[in-house]
């Protein structure tokens, strides 16, 4: 089963905003076996809106759309499909009532425009948004299915997860799509090319594979198409064992599992605990961590140490190393792992101090040099990273180089 | 001149990954007058890219690319693009010499697959990418441009910059597009719809008028497509002009300009300084101000503080309090701010503390509950908030409200 994922919105096209309901919708329809064939970005315009509805519909048997559903004049996406599938808007008192609701409970007036949003193509199943004003809409039309969600976020997603998922999942016979990733590491993509070459042309036709790299790091991953589950695993799997005699100095772990999931996952099963010092990561790191579930039985304290008096008060830092070594140094990303170790009475510790730009940098330590230190209850060690020029870029090298380098030392 | 951006790649379409290259195009793009009427993302299929290729041409002056120009098989975009413009592949002595220069400083050997890497259609026009080994792409065909990007996003952003606005800046005459946000704050989207709508009916017919609601805030966003710049700037000015007697209360600022950036202006230009505590946003508050460089002139300190011994020894937190009233209260987030101000030596102060979920909810304090203090020279107070059920959005939303509430007392 084939489906169009289309956002409609001005805001994407001008790159105001970052698209990610495409990314989240595409991970969804995967999950349940239905293959995305193109994702699309247009403008609220009533012509791009039905030529692109024409062509989804030509290649697919699902059209997924998210935006243009809000209460005001630029918000033209219900009229228009409305008119597309020759229907007509009704009010619907249910959707009504809940939006009065929502919005009284908000101590919000309930408008003329609110009153709009509960107009609904009378062709149309109305879909439940149990957070937001506009409802999602499911559109029936010779075979296939056009679902309508709003644009906001945490909308849609509670959309698809409630109802767009079990709905298509009952109204279609569909298969399993398998994707499954193996993550190496050390081995630069060309020459991982070359050692996996006599593997990767005798793959069976059914598995495609591609190659993902990323800083350190060349991801594998072997998909599955439309394809029976169990079978479609155990024949990725076996392949994937063949690697384990090719290079098995590589193999990091598998899935889509980020480092900083791994060490999660370490730190949990083996009841161990984790601090973080940052410098020139400035609070990333810590919140790579806190931002998954169940943290809180590791994760003991972070501090941003920005001031060289943080790094003193807080981290216990000598000021006389800072200004005989300098801020970015490995004395002092020593001090800084140790010192976090202590205050957040933890078995481990990662510290970063650098230049992330764009000023700050000189001849001898030009932007992008970043000094880590991993604490383990073995020792504390310190390496020196050059991790780019750009501000963004030197955070987020510098957060993978780290969590990399803490976890090489698990 | 209009164009259409395609992204390449299975792993977008499967939601393996973000797609932010689009973004980033859309806004370079929009910078020197180019309007994007379309951004599309299809698989590593040679079918699929010569679709694509008919279609964006036939509506767009200008075609940009990115992805599958890496060296493995699962690349196969230079092939087509060689074919579709029945071209042939040449070996191009300069990329290929750089390639092996740039392997070999990081100590890789050049293989058969790098030198296909330099292998380029004879009909293009090489763009040189310093940070990589796929070259970048010029095609003219017919009066257009079609480019092709390398998908990496770090190589793509200088290949766009440095060679390819120029180039099409260079090569088409453009006019200008004029964006211009308006920040407002306090009035929901249906309510400022109505106070503002016969404005909004009186607009000149160049400028496009779009509302970007957003917790708390709603964006008024003119537009004006291929226009003469200075007259269009003086155009907006004019109309929003119009809006501060309109509604005088709610508008917060200019430009895309988030609430972090506000406060980033305002500490700079007023020499004050700032820490932050946090507990459940878990270092998101503190990466979101040292992402902005000059963050270093007023960050003070950032403390993740996860355990309770964490908010004692770091912050100073009474743990008595902690037992009392718990971790999650009034109390003890004003007893972090406070703490963080102290040992941060900073002129004001964020905390947090909550329960970012999926568990730690209680009947009482059920996920979502997080208090958020703010610590200013004229005192320190907390306040209540519910920020939902999800973790990621809970952290999402109290850090933007503990960074609004801040704003709001600077």
């Amino acid at each position: 089963m084939k489906s169009t994922i289309v956002t409609i919105g001005d805001e994407i096209l001008i790159g105001q905003i970052l698209d990610t309901n495409s990314r989240y919708i595409s991970q969804a329809l995967n999950r349940i076996g239905v293959v995305v064939a193109e994702r699309t970005s247009i403008g609220d315009s009533a012509e791009q809106i039905v030529s692109t509805l024409d062509r989804a519909l030509a290649q697919s048997d699902i059209v997924i759309i998210t935006g243009g559903l809000g209460p005001t004049k630029d918000d033209i996406t219900k009229h228009t499909l409305s008119r597309y599938f020759n229907s007509e808007l009704i009010y619907n008192e249910q959707v009504g009532n809940f939006v009065e609701q929502l919005l009284s409970r908000r101590g919000i007036a309930f408008t003329e425009l609110n009153r709009g949003q509960a107009m609904v193509p009378k062709c149309c199943t109305v879909l439940h948004n149990a957070h937001g004003t506009a409802p999602g809409m499911w559109f029936e039309h010779e075979g296939k299915v056009v679902v309508s969600l709003p644009g906001v976020p945490f909308e849609m997603v509670h959309l698809i997860d409630d109802s767009v998922v079990p709905m298509l999942a009952e109204h279609f016979e569909l298969k399993a799509i398998v994707h499954r990733t193996m993550i190496t590491s050390g081995i630069p993509e060309s020459i991982l090319a070359e050692r996996i070459a006599s593997w990767e042309d005798s793959l069976p036709e059914v598995l495609h594979l591609a190659y993902l790299p990323a800083p350190n790091v060349v991801r594998l991953r072997l998909s599955a198409y439309e394809v029976e589950e169990q079978s479609a695993k155990a024949l990725i799997d076996s392949e994937f064992e063949k690697l384990r005699y090719i290079i098995p100095e590589a193999i990091v772990g598998f899935e889509n599992a980020t480092v900083e999931e791994l060490v999660h996952r370490w730190m949990t099963e083996n009841g161990k605990t984790l601090s973080v010092a940052e410098s020139c990561t400035g609070g990333n790191i810590a919140s790579k961590f806190t931002a998954m579930a169940g943290a809180s039985a590791y994760f003991q304290a972070g501090v941003v140490s920005y001031s060289n008096e943080a790094k003193r008060d807080i981290l216990g830092v000598n000021m006389d190393d800072i200004v005989r070594y300098g801020a970015v140094s490995e004395t002092v990303a020593i001090q800084m792992a140790e010192g976090v170790k202590r205050v957040g009475q933890s078995d481990y510790a990662i510290a970063t101090t650098g230049i992330a730009g764009p000023t700050g940098g000189s001849e001898l330590k030009p932007v992008g040099t970043v000094w880590i230190a991993v604490s383990t209850p073995k020792g504390t060690f310190a390496t020196l990273k050059n991790c780019g020029t750009d501000r963004g870029q030197v955070i987020d090298r510098a957060t993978a180089y780290a969590i990399k380098l803490l976890y090489d030392n698990l």
